[in-house]
Order: structure tokens, then C-alpha cells, then sequence
């Protein structure tokens, strides 16, 4: 089975026993895998976890995430009104969303090198749904390059870490671009209230 | 003498010997301190110095920053045109600019404790030139908090750290609003080009 084919069947309630995990506080229908991964680190049964059980949580099926994407994911996946910490519902759609990177991923590393380069980040990012302009993916892999002259590529924890900054900042921006023109009217607070909760929350 | 005073006179050039001074690529009149520091740890004379170098040569005359203070700082003063890494004329831009801050801080630590708090913030960043509102504030020293519940207090990395994001998002921002309107029309690839660096670089 495929990384891919792991993830297809997401939505998967086990027939008989769906009712389980009525309890478990996961939305109805979540995969018995991602309640088991999230109860075996919340060992005090509080119902959120932390940066560290975050990244041990994924740790099994995924990968060991550095713990810089894990607090972009924490803070794009929490809820709003939270402090620095994922409940039930947050790790299912956190999970949902990074097997279907991961696919993606998969899709676009060709040679399965477990890596990828600037044009399939392009190309990887638009089958996110995200159309990058070039100069913005050039400052984007910046990040990754250690200045050696060789070609930048990701891995898979970069290309996670690459998406969801793509992914946050997009989204604010669209909170303020409701018509999707393309552009956005923002005060000096606005914008300030927008872009500081990234650079405050994520190093 | 107070550290104040050090500072006070950041554009002293020496009498008698200021052409020795000439060639060093420094700005005419910069302080004998400012070229000593940057030659000291600049060993294999390249007239550019990396982010442990500039840390090494700010911590004799002010302290040992953390490595993400000596990265943004390194970002906003740096030439754009450069790779991350510090040449004379930058070297002393900085070097005057933490002089002008420490006075600042200073002036507003009125208990010599070393640290400020969330109002004495407000007042030094408009100190140096920024009013910020409460609601951005708020989000800045939210990641200063332990979580503990106590009064957040900022060191002076931590004060530079905070006033170099507002000066650098500010900057960006201006750029955009030259009539200084209060507010400014961005697109989506602008504003991603605005914002992304300071992810990029600043983790």
C-alpha cells in the first residue's frame, strides 16, 4: 500500500463499532489511526497537546516534522481563540491535510527521491491550490538554499513548513480580498495584525 | 559613564589620525570601537562578516544577542543586494542604531532592573518613532509570555527583537503608502513579496 492509498480512506468509520468513538470528542467518522495517535501522546487526557506530543503524534506515520513546521502547523490549525495547543478536532483536519500533501508530494517527486525541486514546488503548491508567482517561490526556497550554488530541493518536511506559510498567508490575505480581485485595501493595523501573529508565533 | 553616554558620541572621529581610518571602508568619522569590533572578528579580511561574527562583535560593548535577534538584524541591515552578511557601512549603521535603542531602553527602564514592560514597550517603541496600537502590541509580547500569568517583561534582546519586526514590517509598509495616507492597496504578490522575507530569513 501506498503512502498515498494510507490516506485515501481518511473518512473511514469502522462499520459496528462506529460508536466507539461517539465519545472521543474526533468529529463523527474520523480514522481510528489518527484518535489512537493523538490519545497515545495526550497522557493526561486533557484533550489538547503540545508542540512536543504534536510532533511525536506524527511522528509514526508521518515523519518527525523539526519543530519549526510543527509550530507553523499548530498555529494555522488551532483554534483561534486557543493558546498554543491542538484539540480533537484540530488534529483530524491537521492529519487530513498533511496525508493529502504528502500525496501530492508523492505525486510530484517523480524519481521518489523523497525530494523535490524548485519547478515541482511550483507545481506541488498549484495542485494545493496555490498559484505562485515566481519571484515569490525564489524568495520562498531562499530559505533553503546553503549557498553552495547547487539546486535547492525539499524534502518533505520543508515542502510542509514552504505550504503552509503559502497557505497562511494566503488566507489572510483573502479575508481581506472577499471578491478575489486580486488586490487588498489594508490600514497600517490591518496589516500589522495580519502578518505579526507569523513572525511572533513561528522561530 | 553611563551606557547612554558611550553612545552619545557614535560620530566622534578621532583628531590627528581620522585618515587612518580611511581606507577601512568605514563611514568618515565612525568611532575607533565601531572599526575595532567589526576587524576584530572579520579575521580573514573580507570586509563581510556572518551572523556569529556579528554576534562575537556586538556582545563586548553590548551583550550577547540571541542568534533570531542577530538574524533580523542582520535582514533589516544588510544590503538588499547581498546575500545575509554584514559589510562596514552596515556594520556601523547597526552598531549606531542599537546606541540610539539602548538609550531609549534605558530611558525607559526607570528601575534599572534591565527590563521593560508592556507599557514602558509602547512608550519606547514611539520613542523611536513607531506608535503602535494596543491590539499589535498584545500580539508582540504574546511571545514573550510563559504562560504563567505573570507581567510580561522584555529584556533588551528581547526589546530589539520586538522593535526590529515593527521596524521592518513598517518600512515595508511605508514603502507602499509614500503619502503616508494611514493605508495602502497591495496585491497578493506584493504583499507575499513584503511579507516573506521576514519568514524566510527570521527562524
Amino acid at each position: 500500500m501506498s503512502f498515498f492509498d494510507r490516506f485515501k480512506t481518511q473518512s473511514y468509520a469502522p462499520s459496528g463499532h462506529g460508536g466507539s468513538y461517539g465519545h472521543s470528542g474526533f468529529p463523527p467518522g474520523t480514522h481510528p489511526d489518527v484518535i489512537r495517535s493523538f490519545q497515545m501522546v495526550d497522557r493526561d487526557r486533557s484533550g489538547f497537546i503540545d508542540e512536543n506530543e504534536l510532533q511525536q503524534a506524527l511522528s509514526s506515520t508521518y515523519q518527525r516534522f523539526c519543530l519549526r513546521t510543527i509550530r507553523l502547523l499548530m498555529f494555522l490549525f488551532k483554534n483561534p481563540h486557543d493558546p498554543l495547543r491542538i484539540g480533537f478536532k484540530e488534529f483530524a483536519a491537521l492529519w487530513s491535510c498533511l496525508g493529502q500533501w504528502r500525496a501530492i508530494f508523492e505525486r510530484y517527486d517523480k524519481d521518489r527521491s523523497g525530494k523535490i525541486d524548485l519547478f515541482e514546488l511550483r507545481d506541488a503548491l498549484y495542485g494545493i491550490g496555490y498559484a505562485i508567482p515566481a519571484s515569490v517561490l525564489q524568495i520562498l526556497i531562499s530559505k533553503y538554499d546553503n549557498g553552495s550554488g547547487g539546486r535547492v530541493e525539499l524534502n518533505f518536511d520543508c515542502f510542509v513548513e514552504c505550504g503552509m506559510i503559502v497557505k497562511g498567508l494566503t488566507e489572510k490575505f483573502k479575508e481581506k480580498d472577499p471578491k478575489f480581485t486580486g488586490s487588498a485595501t489594508l490600514s497600517y493595523d490591518t496589516f500589522m495584525t495580519m502578518v505579526l501573529p507569523f513572525l511572533v508565533t513561528y522561530d
